[in-house]
């Protein structure tokens, strides 16, 4: 299905970069589990190496709250229309303790962000002077 | 530069239902300010009201933060290019507490996403068993 | 296949929102078929409503015939990319009466309007005056 | 602001192949406006005459109605986010005799059909049989 | 799974347009395969005909060389969430002769420009003078 | 019109970590100019570390050539409509070489790209046995 080779773990092991990376994934998340993403990276160690780096920098602790990036990534995912994005990324909010009602109340402001854009795109509404606010205090 | 008319006060304060509509919205927010994307919906007061009784149900009180929810929308505008949302989103996000440092983490959630939607898409990878959660417990 | 769980009847029988929208759709529809999309918002009973109520006044009787309606919805969904939104509105506006030769000639337009888009953007054309008519009569 | 030369008219009356396109422009519709687009698919004559081509055949006399087809193009151009074809079109469907009622019709159903393109993708909802109609009676 | 009927060899023989399309595109691609997305656009043999013309055209020689224009073709089909145009496309960029090496790059590329994208919509970005080149020499 | 603040240069060298990715744009790209995306990006330094980073590398030497490259790139902010993006891509293309000739072309094939993606979601064509060639020699 892929167009690209997913590698197994004996492949991975015969190469050190990757294997590095695979470990790495796996200390970071405390599971044996390498997700076939990263197995379809691994064709290009570079873009492996500098993925999970900037992914494991950007989604770790910072001073937004780990629910509420995953959901970011969600949406993101769900308005690029990408299936595999949406799938890992839901388990990963559900394992971050998002609740049925939490994913019906994201799935609604969602939707209305696609219907809001739909609309204030259709009608081309200019900026309000109140929303330019780059200037600053 | 719209492509339909911005309703004024005056003339919103002629029509029974747009005015309703923008009592409730300077009601709810507390401010006098009825911006732009309103006075192009009031061409069409049906649509004005569904639009604004759905807004204020979505992004009210609920079991996600409002916060939370506005980096939500602003990520859907972000990916569907919707500047004006992201103007307003980014403005309302703001005047919720939302600070330089939680923006710039934001953006850098956002700018992930996208891009390992792409390489996901690219190399049409295959989703793994592990995700396919929706059975349940 | 979903993030969600789809409910069954059994399950929507139980459940006095669900139960009573599933019954609007399948009196509305003269049809027993409720399809997954509904049987999956019911998830959170809220959503279900306000999505099916919107839905019913917005494709209902109006000043657009039913078939314009149902090949905008379709349009839109080849843009967004969504394949079940496309079968099912195909399917739907094959019921109204969408014949195959109008199917053709839509998907030409979809597909001339996706090229043009494109060509638009990557040229960055600047609006001509003449389009911008908002100003009124 | 465009990434292209925008012909003028004198311009293109010394390029044969371009002044071609401009003349058969203004008369299939009747007007001495030639709008930037086609001013900037000047730079190269072969891509102007296959386009203009293939959009007086697409949008040209068939079995829809001519509206309908600019409602399905304003449709796609919302969900790409073209501003330019969003505002040409529009002006195309008022043109051809498209109501303030009929615009607020049509707003609502691209409105709704991109929401629930993202609630269906973000619950990832599987096609139901019904739906799988191709096979054809 | 498709919306429309795919021909079959015996079909598009019983038809003189169809069956002429076909026997060109085996005759330009050397091969007896004949995809299905033109069984599919079989079903409009005017569609069929302006489509294949156009694409012959634009894929043929010119001052890019092939697999540039592949690469192009390919990373506007995974921007748009195409998962048929991008294996078909990636199948015809290694029958080009793309390497793995390459491959792997042009990924990165795509990944890289998604991302940005993003930050510069998120950001809303104004376009620095020095880009504003059209006017030219 | 950003929803950041853009950084001066002022700005800029009172931060260290600013400072010296500004100088190596400077370097790297043999010209004072530091285009309004970095000054932007500047509010996270660590953001705008890694982006530059992963820039310099994505757009560096390898195995594509810089045009090529830069081509990819701007089908990409095409297809997401990102107009800063498309103008600086496209900027950066012309020095790189691009000609009237080629962009042209380009353009032609993002176009086509565009168009046959929208019909190949239109009809949900199904994957050819063909086209799965990643199980590989």
């Amino acid at each position: 299905m892929a167009t690209v080779k997913l590698w197994s773990d004996a492949e991975a092991d015969a190469d050190a970069r990757v294997s590095a990376v695979f470990a790495d994934i796996r200390a970071t998340r405390g599971s044996d589990v390498v997700n076939n993403f990263w197995r379809g990276l691994a064709n290009d160690p570079a873009l492996l190496e500098r993925t999970w780096s900037a992914l494991k920098t950007v989604m770790g602790p910072g001073t937004l709250d780990p629910l509420t990036k995953e959901l970011v990534y969600i949406a993101v995912s769900i308005a690029n229309g990408c299936p595999y994005c949406i799938h890992s990324h839901t388990a990963a909010a559900r394992a971050k303790g998002l609740t049925e009602g939490q994913h019906g109340e994201f799935l609604a402001v969602v939707g209305m962000a696609n219907q809001t854009n739909a609309l204030v795109n259709g009608m081309q509404i200019p900026i309000d002077a109140a929303f330019r606010v780059e200037e600053g205090p």
